[in-house]
């Protein structure tokens, strides 16, 4: 098992009174992500909520700030007791037995216009065994057409704009991706969490967007922009694309900086280290 | 109480074996609509689910189809116990106020590009006092700036295409009407029935979408397109825009007919007929 | 030499007074391309006006009709003396050296966003020669990708559009082909003609829109929707895009019926007659 | 008369040997805007090419660079006699008397999707007199609705997205008001010079983008942005929209500095100053 000791510090000036934030910053629990301990440090005395969705376990903190400066500090140690499995043995899910609450995730959303890419998805991947090794021809397939630059996308940037450009980060990464496998009938989501074992050269630590797609009855990680170590992702809020996991979301005038994030492997219970490697195995951390 | 029968009949040539259906046809069962009785038919003699959406209340019909002719005839007799409210009463509900669930409705979505109209929103509508008047105000906005008109959209027609080309059917007007609620914070979500009351100069009786704007804690009925009796609208389904609820998402090669649907008021328990028609009162069927 | 007699019906009705037209139907003239006889006809006994733009040799009539019926009937015998070139032998033009008046086709128009395709282009094509076969890849790879499908693409239809649709008609065909060139320096325009020797199972002769390349110094044809030959084709008009040169544009509000175009091989001066076929070669018909 | 002394200092880096160049910074040459001296200097020892293109009159600089630095200095003085004209005396050009090399500027082109806005543009504009009055209410109409703010835009921002996004730089402005002329059958085109009078407080002096649209015969000044003083406008290059008239279009790999621009008023043969100012007046430099 895999512990890992993470913090986030953001940090921002206030302009208008009682501005709003709904921050998705705290790690997910479930059966297979066990947060041991989290600290959340606040500099303002505000009342603060922290509300997890039924449906998708995002854990969101809500306040309203003064004006002023406002800085948060959230710490964790996670525990990750991966679900490991051979690719060769996972395969789709044939429509008509897809759960009811996975189906949303076949269908396009702001970012992921699947219905726009049925044709050409079919071109490209109709005609490869149904199972993990089609996704991750179809993750593959994107790393290979889009180069890593930053700067290069906004807010209003999709996948059919990543497609075209031929550019773009992590996010545009994951995104393109979620609309590829969502048009041959894949269900594909869009999670966030930290770019675990990144290679500095791209900058310090950051969140990082990946994706997660239902196989074999379960989400799978793919890590589309092949920057990080998925074996280390720690994952925050899972949604159908950028649109609904932001990690911060501001209604008020602010200025903000850039976050510092840290990440790092400890040893368990048993003292012993675990780092998260490279890994041609399956892996989950949902259910 | 308004008590109304309606039938939908559908008719399909499937032509690959096995293919796949997911209606949204059947009227949600919510307190104030009430399905006194519904049958389902089908000329195939395949099994049949229907599943419940918790969260939407949203009831999918799947099935898998032989190839052949496949018809389906659903009926219904649905009671519908308005809320009432005064239009001056209802306000708008503050971000930090609104419930978790109803969140992800003032986020982007595929046909709902709020996140593009901010500065558009902002200028035309920010001003307004934020209650029930501002979304109607919104509606009027759309309804003199878009001209109804068929076949003059498809279904990669988006909210911002809409705006722009000043024309569509009755989805694109509530796309519009959705990202534009969206871009000043009112949760807004999209909504379809049967298009009770519309002039029959404008074709046989079919599927309508309209929206639902979440004010003072409630859904609200509007319709953007003005085309029909909102107090004659029965619920089917409800998402963040058509992408979520389509009458039918169909997954394999089909031919298919126009669809068939009839809708009256009848009387209710006590013999009274009480038929829909245009109020200025503020009108729920949600909770 | 090429001998080719065409006719070309077109038949409106005319709802406003004064409507004005600019048809773009007649044969350009050009040293290889000779009109030898040509007449027009017309039901409505309105001034004409037929002018010669200076760069393109376009050729536009203009009118205004009266409402009520307005049919044109438009024929010509066309000789090509096609200048033909091996393949090998022709080189892509140099930027430096490109004639000032052939600048404005390596850049963007309303169809052909070539600026958006440089990183697509340079992964798929920038290793090649640069040459004739490196436009024939380009011709090639977009053949490939889309499928020829019948009311699949609107007016409003650009080259990015069919690279994520995967699916046109000749007019998308040729804005994909040409937005590719571009994005790789090699100057294109869009040219319009009639589809000879199209499979009669594509429908009737139509109009046909294909490309024109810059290389070695001249005007090559390519028709990359596949459907024609071009040995047969008669330019009528060339732009940067289809926004250039619509054969009829419309100011005011008529019906329309589908135009009735022939085109048939006639015995040249010779008494000989040479049928246009498919060739290995690269042709030309511009200057 | 205007006399105004301007100069444009430009530096790359360039990193590729044989960097292409085409520069559009040479003064335009028509009846009404003379150059009375001009000097290009060069760091580099490179051939150097003016061409002129006959339709437009831009002027086209071209050259090779070497690697290593490449500094331009151009500077000219240049007199305006101004075509000015009253308003309300100033009608629109029928489509059927415009001549044919104006006809393409009232098709769409990359950045100003015209056929988009046909509806829009009559809902808005439909109903006023068919003058000069419209063109400027349609660039009170722009002014009014986009906000002019640095940064927001970038080299794909397109009429639509402009009209849409509520915000932009003159270039932006300037693509709007032309897609609205356009679709009201108003010849208009992208004309490019230096934002003379600009406020400081927006930056130093800078290349600018502005209108000139076609009405009773000729092609009248219009600054939609609202940012510089008309009357003191010195054309570079004028096109299509932007696509065409770049200062510097860049075949290789450079880094840049920010232009280094200068432009003021001089005293005329007759040793009088005349300094622009804004005026109610039509103004026209061209023909």
């Amino acid at each position: 098992m895999i512990r890992l000791r993470l913090s986030i510090g953001l940090d921002y000036q206030v302009y208008d009174p009682g501005c709003d934030f709904i921050f998705n910053i705290h790690a997910a629990q479930t059966d297979r992500q066990r947060v041991l301990e989290e600290t959340l440090t606040l500099n303002q005395n505000v009342p603060t909520q922290v509300e997890t969705d039924a449906v998708t376990l995002n854990r969101y903190l809500r306040l309203s700030a003064a004006p002023g400066p406002l800085s948060l500090r959230y710490s964790a140690v996670v525990e990750l007791a991966h679900h490991v499995a051979t690719p060769t043995q996972i395969g789709e899910v044939p429509v008509p037995q897809l759960p009811a609450q996975v189906l949303s995730y076949i269908y396009p959303s702001r970012y992921c216009q699947s219905d726009r890419l049925l044709k050409l998805a079919m071109r490209e991947f109709g005609q490869q065994w149904q199972g993990y090794a089609r996704v991750q021809g179809i993750r593959d397939w994107v790393q290979q057409r889009v180069a890593f630059t930053q700067n290069t996308s906004n807010t209003n940037t999709s996948a059919i704009d990543t497609l075209i450009d031929s550019v773009g980060v992590c996010r545009d990464f994951a995104h393109l991706m979620i609309a590829l496998c969502r048009a041959v009938n894949v269900p594909a989501r869009f999670t966030t969490g930290i770019d675990y074992g990144a290679d500095p050269a791209l900058g310090p630590t950051d969140f990082h967007a990946y994706v997660e797609a239902y196989l074999g009855g379960r989400w799978y990680l793919f890590d589309p922009s092949g920057t990080a170590i998925p074996m280390g992702f720690v994952r925050f809020g899972t949604g159908r694309d950028a649109a609904d996991v932001s990690f911060a979301t501001i209604f008020g005038t602010v200025g903000s900086a850039s976050p510092r994030i840290t990440i790092e492997a400890i040893p368990g219970a048993d003292g012993q280290l675990v780092t998260p490697r490279h890994s041609s195995d399956a892996l989950s951390t949902d259910g």
